[in-house]
């Protein structure tokens, strides 16, 4: 994993320049994915490193349903592609022909689908830290798929989030039970590269902002730009 | 940061065990924070490090409120106590003293509050890929926050994530506008230890669960406990 770090992360200790080149070369990947199967060893780490998300009142709201099967997996992908499908018509015109000419689905050019959920009663009613946002079990949940995705990058493996599915038609194709919300739908595999910026940046579909337009100091009223400089 | 990877880690090379450290050591800290303010290269790199989070579309919905004056913090805390205590309401009565007993606000320890939200309407009305799961812009939000999280255990620094906030209580507080979800309030700061085990694992609230109960392969109907052995 090779990146140059920019000004400012240059003088950061081995520990710290490990953690920032992850951050900061993991990508969306859809393409690139090579057909060899991830080792179990390695798909251990990668669960194990989900597993240790923060959650919310320590619920570990998570399950990991992997998908293997060429038939379910063909399932994923149709269901994938009426969403993609239907989101195609909801751009005005500029932007539709655009959009469909983006390589989104990765789910059959991936060895392994992954699909990450969160038990919503997993600790009863009442959890800690989560009587005034109800929604902290989710968000538990998206630290796992972060915590995954990096584990994933440093591994050299790509991951890709298919957000594009129907939630409903997600768990009637897995059988789960009410409870269980889809959080994420992943593709996963070996690639053969990783792309320097993320696909739509290269694509011209969207352009990174500048962090100093996104800070504010004690009020939404109060914007700042001090402290960073890009 | 000194710490033992289990078995199935050793083997890696050193930037994947630096990255697995940060991931297994960081903790959710509500107290050891030193007064020491973090220097404004740290703080830029934190920043920079949930900037650089994965976001649907490349949408880039998040902002950040550094809180820094007292009289803005202090409000913080009164608004968080006060969800507190009606949280403890809510548990039923053998909880109750348990929850009470338990450390958890950490606005006035911290040297610095740091508010992260979401812009739901950053990109327009069609973002690509969130046109079926308009939540997608939140769990972006949330990818920001694992990753500045992940950021301040390399640099050293304590993060807590107080989840216990009304969310409307804070919007005011903040002058926050309508179209700005408020996400998560972090206390951070340079701490005297990070514990050894989550903070409620410590305390005997909850226990980790095995990961291995948590595994599935094609369907929700097939458990699985074969990749993993914690």
């Amino acid at each position: 994993m090779t990146h140059t770090l920019p000004e400012g992360f240059d003088h950061c200790d081995p520990l710290q320049q490990a953690l920032y080149t992850t951050l900061f070369t993991r990508r969306d990947v859809r393409s690139q994915f090579l057909p060899d199967a991830i080792p179990d060893e390695v798909l251990a780490r990668l669960l194990t490193a989900a597993h240790y998300a923060p959650s919310v009142g320590f619920m570990q709201p998570w399950n990991f349903i992997l998908v293997r099967d060429p038939a379910t997996r063909q399932s994923l992908h149709s269901a994938f592609m009426d969403a993609h499908l239907e989101a195609a018509t909801m751009f005005p015109d500029e932007q539709r022909d655009k959009y469909q000419r983006l390589k989104l689905a990765g789910i059959l050019d991936a060895p392994l689908s992954l699909c990450i959920t969160c038990d919503r009663e997993r600790a009863g009613k009442v959890v800690l830290g989560r009587t005034h946002m109800p929604e902290m079990d989710l968000y538990s949940t998206v630290c796992a798929v972060q915590n995954l995705w990096l584990a994933a990058r440093a591994e050299g493996i790509g991951m890709g989030w298919e957000s594009l599915f129907d939630p409903e038609q997600l768990r009637k194709l897995l059988h789960m039970p009410a409870n269980a919300k889809p959080i994420a739908i992943l593709c996963l595999g070996h690639v053969n590269a990783f792309y320097p910026k993320p696909m739509l940046e290269l694509e011209g579909w969207a352009s990174r902002q500048p962090l100093a337009d996104m800070l504010y100091e004690d009020s939404w009223q109060n914007s700042i730009a001090s402290i960073t400089k890009d």
